[in-house]
């Protein structure tokens, strides 16, 4: 008999959310908690399992298929271990065994651009689409691949880094210490610091005001709420960043000819023109018979992660008793 | 009964070759054609069936498991059709139909580059390996997706035109239409430009020298052989097109995680210190984890297409039988 219920847990350098999703992806209650960073790995397990726990009450063991937990780290999925770690101290920590050993049920773990990529393909905007991308737009610049129906990881788990493909040789320098890649255009602080420049001249006074009235405190969410308020200066800057991910995503197009790329993450999903701007580009210069491409916003939002830990917690259970989804 | 031969075509914009392969990759017998490129379709088809026919002379035809035929163009390889065509006259013409209904042995037909791809996968550099990319260096440049141990072709057949990635914007114009591409750098039209304006002065004597003493007659070919013969301008032109091939290939390993990159083509081939050079910009620069990405020389040079086509038809002869390989 199928189980009904699954637990997606996202792992994020700020927030850990965890929620209780039926198959069919609806979450039934969702309860957050600060991710303890500074407190090292044990407690982070910690925060997992009282996470789990508060959202498994009163529910039947039986009825759960399993754990799924996506993490901000490069995982090896075949051997479910955290192989690197940028903002929390995971990195060669087992966490599919730490908190496997703590709650009743089967664990597996993902990485979390990964997780938010099965979220949109079975409940989202790339429902029933086989062949994918997602890029995520936030302080960094990810997301997750999806190939013949099927999330691809690469050779050791570690592929979709898309933020780190290079668009303009000796380009601004990016924070994985390469220069011109798409993060450094596309990245929060390349768009606060474009803000910030644009702030500090009379032009850019829509900015400083939603900064309070500071040049230099400028953000990237700064820069975002100037120009959903018509600001021109601050559209601009985030129509330049559309345009850098148009001309990058006509050589993912042209690579991977996918029939549909997702954009999601906290710019993403709050920039629609910039998602626009860059779907115009593609349309204008990918290669012959690639034009086709939808490129749409994400539309699980903040729960993409949870949701897709789930759903990779459904898969895995039937997996295991050999059912077929 | 497994059957013991497959003929692979090699349709080329010059030449066609076809091969008379065994199940383990020995070619045992080759011909080879001018391309008649200006006859129209129907012509090449011709040309395909005589050296289809030229090639089988005297084999049985119980020991034919199929024909495979790799064509420089897009084709959508679900459907089978050929949707795009540069080099030749062959967009919308239903190739397989007419070669079928001509031979007496299933026929199937690819892209050249992913036929290399599979030639190098089964038989050479790519041996053994589940995740790679092949790129191939030529006129243009190309290449073939594996993954999980499989080519991948994309939504509609049309993936791995990994030239069209553009690896600076506002570069220099590409033949596609684009800029900055990795074919504005790294084509022989690009290798030629680079030669040319080196031979117009003295440092580039050797390269003039190659090209019987006209600076406007220099081809890629020239620059190739004046480095071979020691000449440091001319290697250095391909150095510098080699350190923008690694900048290129650390995007891809980002986005792929490959465990392996085959560079191929005819200026591949010919220039182990270019590759060496793309190998040792990888190793700087790519994302941690993903620099034991090995990076080799393709194996099998010309035969590459043949194979690779021969190869495929064994598969398609095994699927249709239900054996596996």
């Amino acid at each position: 008999m199928r189980t009904t219920y699954a637990v997606g847990v996202d792992v994020g350098g700020t927030r850990i959310a965890a929620g209780l999703v039926e198959r069919k992806g609806r979450m039934l209650k969702e309860v957050r908690a600060l991710t303890p960073a500074e407190a090292g790995p044990f407690a982070i397990v910690d925060a997992i399992i009282d996470l789990i726990t508060e959202v498994t009450a009163g529910v039947h063991p039986g009825e759960i298929a399993g754990i799924g937990v996506g993490l901000p780290a490069q995982i090896d999925f075949l051997k479910q271990t955290v192989e690197f770690c940028t903002n929390l101290p995971l990195a060669g920590v087992d966490m599919r065994s730490l908190i496997m050993s703590r709650v009743r049920h089967p664990v597996a773990i993902d990485n979390d651009g990964n997780c938010a990529g099965i979220g949109e393909s079975r409940f989202g905007a790339a429902k029933g689409v086989r062949d994918f991308v997602m890029i995520t737009l936030g302080t960094g610049v990810g997301g997750a691949l999806f190939f013949n129906g099927e999330p691809y990881r690469g050779s050791r788990g570690l592929a979709a880094e898309i933020g780190h493909m290079v668009v303009r040789l000796d380009g601004p320098p990016c924070p994985c210490g390469g220069k011109g890649h798409i993060e450094s255009y596309m990245g929060r602080p390349a768009i606060a610091a474009a803000g910030r420049a644009a702030a500090a001249e009379y032009r850019g006074r829509a900015i400083r005001e939603q900064a309070g009235g500071n040049d230099e405190r400028v953000t990237a969410e700064d820069v975002i709420n100037a120009a959903l308020k018509g600001d021109e200066i601050a559209r601009q800057i985030l129509l330049d960043a559309g345009e850098v991910l148009g001309e990058a995503l006509v050589g993912i197009v042209n690579l991977l000819n996918p029939r549909l790329i997702v954009v999601g993450g906290g710019v993403g999903e709050s920039c629609p023109f910039l998602v626009e701007r860059a779907a115009g580009v593609i349309d204008r210069n990918a290669l012959a018979g690639r034009r086709d491409v939808r490129v749409a916003q994400a539309e699980l939002g903040n729960d993409a992660g949870a949701l897709g830990a789930a759903a990779l917690a459904f898969d895995e259970h039937d997996s295991r008793e050999g059912l077929h989804r």
